[in-house]
C-alpha cells in the first residue's frame, strides 16, 4: 500500500484490487522460477502480447548458437542430425497436445500447414462445402477461401456466438464430405472450444474437423487424441515462444496416415529420399507431410520452445493462466466497467484461453497511451485491447499494473485520439 | 615442388599438374579475399560441397545475433522491421539474377514456391501437360508428379541430353497451355542450360516455363529479365550462403503479377493484412505470393548471403568458377581418366555451372575415402562424385589437393568397398 509508484493501490478497494493480492500471488507462484529461463531486459515493460509473439528463451539463444556452430564446422555432414529435426521437435509439440509420437511434425508456416491438410482431407473425403466461423482467424478463411474457388466447391461461413465461438449446436448444418476448420482458441475473444463435443458432432455429420492450435497450444492443454480428434494445425511463435516467423505443425491421427496425401509433393516428403531416379512414393507415416528442406535454426527454436514448456508442464501453466486472467476479469470489472468498457471474452474461465479482450470505442487510443506507460497489449481492430497472458512469464504483478494503466489512461479526459495507424 | 605433404607434386607433369600452377592462381586470384568473410575453422578440410550447403559467412553469425537481440529486447515491436523483410531479401536475390525491384520474395521452400507458381501458372493458361527433363531435380518432378494427379493433366518427361540437359529441340513437342519445369544448372551434370533460347523456344509454342535457379543462382550470372523469362523459383541455402533449409525464393515478372493467383492464401498475400474482416484481396505486387508468417531468422540470413555475393560481384565469381572448374577438368583428364574415371560434365566451360561431375563405378567407396583423407565432395547415385566449386571460398589448391587425394585414393589396389548407406 505505501508503494509510492502505485497510488492506485493506496486508494483501497476489495482485496482483488489490491496491489498486495497480486504480490501474494506470484509469492505462491510455482511457476515463478521459470520467468529468468526467458530473456528479460529490466527496463523493457510489461509485455502482455505474448499471444503474438512469444519471450525469448535463454535456451533458445545458446541453442540457435549451436546450430551456427555446427554449421559452421561440420557443414553438410550436420545433415544427419539435422534431417530428422521436423519429426525430433513436431514430437515435442505433440507431448504438449495430446498426440503418440510420429503424429505430429513441425514444418512450413501454419498457413501452409494448413493448405495441405484441407486439400488431402477434400481429396480423401471431400466433395461437400468448406467451412468454418466468421470469428476464425482471417489466415484460415483465405486457405478455405482459395481452395473452394479452386476446386469449386461451397465455402460456408457459420455466424459464431461473438464471445464463446462456435458452439456444437452451430455445426448443425453440416453434411457428409464437408471439411470444417476451427480454432481451439478464438483469436479475438480467447473463447476456448469444446474439442471433444465440436469433433463428435463434426463426425457424426460425416464431416472431416481441422483444428487450429495457435492460440491454444502450450498456455491451454490439449488433448487431441482424447477428444479423438484426426487433424491439426497450429503455430509456434505464440505461446510456444519459437521465435518471429518460427515454422508451424500439423497432426495428422496415426489411423489417417497413410491414406492422406500432402498436395505439395516434395522429396522431403519422399520414402528413401535420396534414391533420386524414382516416381514419388511418400513415406508411410507423418514425415510425408513434409515438402521441401526443412529451416534447421529455427526449427531447433521450436524443439527448445516446446521442451521449455513441457519442463513447467501444461497443468502448472493452465492454473496460473487461469489465476491471471481471473485477476484480469476482476479488475476490468471493478475498475474498467464503469470507464464503458465491454468485457470481450467468456467470463467463465473454463471457457476462455490465455488471453483476455476488453474492449472500448477508443480501444486503439488507449492501446497507444499503454505502449507509451511502458506496457504493450495488443490491439485486434476496430474497437479490441487483447491482453495476453504467457504464464511462464507474465506475473500477476504485472497485470495488476498494466489495468492499472489502463484505467487511469481511460480515466483522462484530455487524451487525444490517437491517429489511424497500420497495425503490426 | 619440394613440399613434403604433396609427393605427387614432385612427379612433374604439365603445368596445369603442378601445384605451382594451382599456387600462382590463388595468388593472382582477386576474389581471394573473400575467403576470410566466411568461418572456416584451421582443420576442417577440404570443402567442395558448397553447391550442396554453403558456408557460414560472418556476417550472417551477427546478423543472426542481431534479430535474436531484437526479438529479445524489441518483441512485437521489432515487426515493423521484420514484415518487409521477405522483399528485401527478395530483392537482394532479384539483384543476382537479373530482375528489377520487386520480382522477387524469399519465402517458403523452393518445393512450396515451386508448387505455388506450378499451380498458378496452370490455373492461368493451363490445360496442356506438366513438362520436365529426366535429368532435372527429383522435387522438381515430385512437385509436377503430384499437380498433374490432382488436376488430371498430364505428366511429360521428356529424356534430355545427359551431360547437356534440356536443349531446344528437346522442347519441340511442347504445345500451348503447357508448363514446363528445368532447371538452369543440372543437379547432377552441372550442364548449363541456354535460358534465353530455352524461354524463346517455349514461348512460341504457347508454354509457360518456369527456370530453377537452385543450382545457378550466385555461382553463375542469370539474367531473367533479358532472357525474357517470367517465372522461376531457387534455393539460398547453396551458392548463396544462407544456411541449412533456408527459405528459397520465387520470381514472377512485374507484368505477369496482377494476372497471377497464388492457390495458397494467406494473410501476408492480403491487401491491408490487419484488416481482418475482409474476403480475400492479394496485394498487387509480388507479396502476394507470401502465404504464413515468414521466418525472420532465416530470412536475415539469406539477405546476408545474397548481399556478400553481390559485393564480390557475378562476373569475378564466374571468371573464378570457370578457372576453377577448368582445373577440375585438366586434372581428371591427365590423373584420373587413366583410371577409369569418367567426365560427367560438359568439357566447354560455356556449358557448365560451378560443379563438375567425376563419375566412376566406385564413386561411392571413393568418396568415403576421400571424407576419411579431409575431401568433402558430394556424392550423387550411383556413380558420381560432384566437385562442388563456391568461388567465394574455394581456393584452386585446395581443388588441386582434392583432386590430388582422389587420384591416389582411386589408384590403391587395396581399398575394400564402402558398405552401402545412406547419403544425406
Amino acid at each position: 500500500m505505501s508503494d509510492p509508484r502505485h497510488p492506485a493501490a493506496t486508494a483501497g478497494g476489495s482485496s482483488a484490487t489490491a496491489r498486495e493480492h497480486a504480490l501474494a500471488l506470484d509469492a505462491a507462484d510455482p511457476l515463478a522460477g521459470f520467468r529468468v529461463r526467458f530473456e528479460m531486459a529490466a527496463d523493457d515493460g510489461i509485455y502482455l502480447d505474448g499471444n503474438s509473439l512469444g519471450r525469448l528463451p535463454v535456451a533458445t539463444r545458446s541453442r540457435v548458437l549451436a546450430v551456427l556452430d555446427q554449421w559452421s564446422t561440420e557443414l553438410v555432414s550436420g545433415w544427419p542430425d539435422w534431417i530428422d529435426l521436423p519429426l525430433r521437435a513436431g514430437d515435442a509439440i505433440g507431448a504438449l497436445v495430446g498426440t503418440a509420437p510420429g503424429e505430429v511434425v513441425a514444418t512450413d508456416s501454419t498457413t501452409v500447414n494448413l493448405y495441405k491438410l484441407v486439400q488431402a482431407a477434400v481429396e480423401l473425403r471431400g466433395g461437400g462445402a468448406l467451412v468454418t466461423d466468421r470469428g476464425n482467424f482471417p489466415t484460415d478463411r483465405y486457405v478455405l477461401e482459395g481452395i473452394a474457388a479452386a476446386r469449386g466447391l461451397e465455402l460456408r461461413i457459420f455466424d459464431s456466438d461473438e464471445l464463446y465461438g462456435p458452439v456444437e449446436a452451430d455445426l448443425g448444418g453440416l453434411g457428409a464430405g464437408d471439411v470444417v476448420v476451427l480454432s481451439h482458441v478464438a483469436y479475438r475473444s480467447g473463447a476456448l472450444a469444446d474439442m471433444a463435443a465440436l469433433t463428435a458432432a463434426a463426425r457424426s455429420r460425416g464431416a472431416t474437423l481441422i483444428w487450429d492450435l495457435s492460440h491454444s497450444a502450450g498456455a491451454v492443454p490439449v488433448d487431441l487424441r482424447g477428444a479423438g480428434a484426426e487433424l491439426a494445425v497450429g503455430c509456434t511463435y505464440k505461446y510456444l515462444n519459437a521465435g518471429p516467423g518460427a515454422p508451424g505443425y500439423l497432426y495428422v491421427a496415426a489411423e489417417l496416415q497413410r491414406e492422406l496425401r500432402s498436395p505439395v509433393q516434395g522429396w522431403f516428403g519422399q520414402s528413401d529420399q535420396f534414391a533420386m531416379e524414382r516416381d514419388y512414393d511418400p513415406v508411410p507415416g507423418i514425415g510425408r507431410f513434409l515438402a521441401g528442406t526443412p529451416p534447421i535454426l529455427q526449427l531447433a527454436a521450436v524443439e527448445e520452445g516446446a521442451k521449455l514448456t513441457a519442463e513447467a508442464g501444461l497443468a502448472a501453466i493452465r492454473e496460473k493462466s487461469v489465476g491471471l486472467t481471473k485477476l484480469v476479469v476482476a479488475l476490468h470489472d471493478e475498475w474498467l466497467a464503469p470507464l464503458g468498457f465491454e468485457l470481450g471474452s467468456p467470463r467463465d474461465p473454463a471457457g476462455r484461453g490465455s488471453h483476455v479482450s476488453v474492449d472500448h470505442p477508443r480501444a486503439w487510443t488507449f492501446t497507444r497511451a499503454l505502449i507509451d506507460a511502458g506496457v504493450t497489449p495488443d490491439f485486434r481492430g476496430p474497437d479490441s485491447i487483447r491482453l495476453g497472458i504467457a504464464p511462464l512469464y507474465t506475473s500477476f504483478a504485472e497485470v495488476w499494473d498494466a489495468l492499472d494503466r489502463l484505467r487511469a489512461i481511460a480515466a483522462r479526459d484530455d487524451l487525444p485520439d490517437a491517429p489511424p495507424a497500420r497495425v503490426t
